[in-house]
């Protein structure tokens, strides 16, 4: 199945925070239980979140149609509603908004719309991954590759059939040129664990998870080729918001001359806004540090800086890849051989 | 009270697998009972090691004591378990070595070399943290500090009244200097948010945890002046192995600016090591990864990577402190102002 579709009038997906141990299926026919999904993260990747906000507005227009009369204030305020229930992934506002285009035309347009949008995030982010594997075996002299990525940017962070950096990874893998892939666990969530060793198994590509902290020191005993992530939100400039710890991986990329490649759609380019520095980065609950999957690891009092994303300098970045495009900034990092 | 004491012929300790939840005590009667508290982390910190090495081998001369006749090579035969119960910190054969060194004077000797060792302990640890503290003022131009500290080296790393890394904190914070203390939580086994928020709670001292990922950002957000740590093998060069993560702070530390000291007793230095690359370093069991507190957080069947420790080269390296040097690896950072 894909991670998001449309069936009998309820957006189907399934639920991120029960892997990988359950396979949970939800239904959610109402703006209320996208937003709470979206919240708490059962449905998280900024691909997926545009696609998500896109059938959320169309699960509003279907509810305030009367009688073929759409109530498009309503509508609207639930469309925002939407956009703002997280704030970092520029998809999520992007996939809302193009829902709403359709607004005029009624909820079947707005369907039709929202349908359109995971259409085509399929087809962009096979393209994508498609340009980011050529990029990839251009950067990396020596085969087969040890990739490194971070969080999920597998098909569970989009719509569904491959993912955007870990679809890279599926690429490469089909041409047989990957030898593992080092997965960052990825805390306070655990994505890396959970969904991208999930994802990993299924496909039968050989990979290792590691905690967060041992990857600079993987990558200074050899073992890492190229670092692979997605995005949350790409500033015209091409300084890139992504989950936290990305920035520290680029860093480290760079300091060990590492190449760090971020694959992700066009949806996230955000011409409108000039640098990262103006990117609202989503400080989550402090119990997500101090508890791991509910239970706590440090004294209840104890507070905690929780920053969901950071931002990556474009500097430190090799490349950016799109379905489209290939930015590649200034001094950034080439690939050296082993 | 303190981690490590002697009570009626037992070695006495908390168990730091059960903090910050429950308190519980250890009463330490035999040589397998020091190994395996040893093994599973129960007693852990490389000054805190060398320390239980030593109680271990008066334990062992006690037990191999018939009728005033003690069985040296069977006592040296546990010594040799003890001392190899874990290979990266020098400092546990170092204690196990410091007690041998009396078992030809006999039991009485040998426990008196033990406590020797716990008492020069603490006056070590104490003079490197004011030391340390000397060395932190030195180098950071802005007041109040704002410090980050990775993992536990804090009384519960040593025989217990102050710590290194930590205790040169809680020496800052005596001089009324420290704004507040980022602690990474340290994955897999979390001592950071479980053991050094617990101690910075009892101290009264601000502090805010963090997930190990962050703390490159929060060096790039302006949050941090300087980074310390302790260390479990010091080699002739100043190149240090300490807990997994170290070196990837350090990586980020020298790419902002930021300085990165080091406070440990002399009896971490190795001087028989030329080099890092020497130092072994332990691989723990993947389930520390694959679970947190013994609950899955990746399918089942993941390979991980655990190594518990990683090796930064001097040139990372402000300042390595003890209680004896200061030892500034050419070519490192100096502290800037924010």
């Amino acid at each position: 199945m894909r991670t998001l579709d449309w069936e009998d009038g309820a957006l189907v997906t399934i639920d991120q925070c029960a892997l990988p141990h359950r396979e949970d299926i939800l239904r959610l026919r109402t703006v209320d239980e996208v937003v709470e999904a979206i919240k708490r993260l059962a449905i998280r990747g900024a691909p997926a979140l545009g696609v998500a906000g896109a059938f959320g507005v169309a699960i509003a227009a279907r509810t305030h149609d009367a009688d073929g009369r759409v109530d498009e204030a309503a509508v609207r305020a639930e469309a925002e509603r939407l956009a703002s229930a997280r704030p970092t992934a520029v998809n999520l506002r992007w996939g809302v908004d193009q829902a709403l285009a359709a607004l005029s035309d009624g909820p079947d347009a707005v369907l039709a719309a929202a349908l359109r949008v995971m259409d085509e995030d399929d087809r962009m982010n096979h393209q994508a991954t498609v340009n980011a594997a050529d990029v990839i075996v251009g950067l990396c002299p020596d085969r087969p590759l040890r990739l490194l990525t971070h969080c999920n940017a597998g098909a569970l962070a989009t719509a569904g059939l491959r993912g955007t950096a870990l679809g890279a990874v599926f690429e490469l893998a089909e041409r047989k040129l990957v030898e593992f892939v080092i997965v960052d666990e990825t805390r306070p969530l655990l994505q890396g664990a959970r969904l991208t060793s999930w994802e990993l198994g299924k496909a039968g590509i050989p990979h290792r998870l590691c905690v967060d902290s041992a990857a600079a020191s993987l990558m200074g005993r050899g073992l890492v080729d190229c670092v692979v992530v997605g995005a949350d939100r790409i500033t015209a400039n091409g300084d890139v918001a992504n989950k936290i710890g990305t920035y520290g991986l680029a860093v480290s990329a760079a300091y060990h001359g590492i190449p760090i490649v971020v694959v992700a759609p066009e949806s996230t380019v955000d011409e409108s806004m000039g640098d990262g520095k103006l990117i609202e980065v989503e400080e989550r609950d402090a119990d997500e540090v101090r508890r791991v999957l509910g239970m706590p690891v440090a004294p209840e009092a104890t507070e905690a800086f929780n920053p969901a994303f950071d931002v990556t300098p474009a500097e430190l970045i090799t490349a950016v890849v799109t379905e489209a495009r290939v930015m590649r900034p200034q001094g950034a990092v080439a690939g050296r051989a082993r």
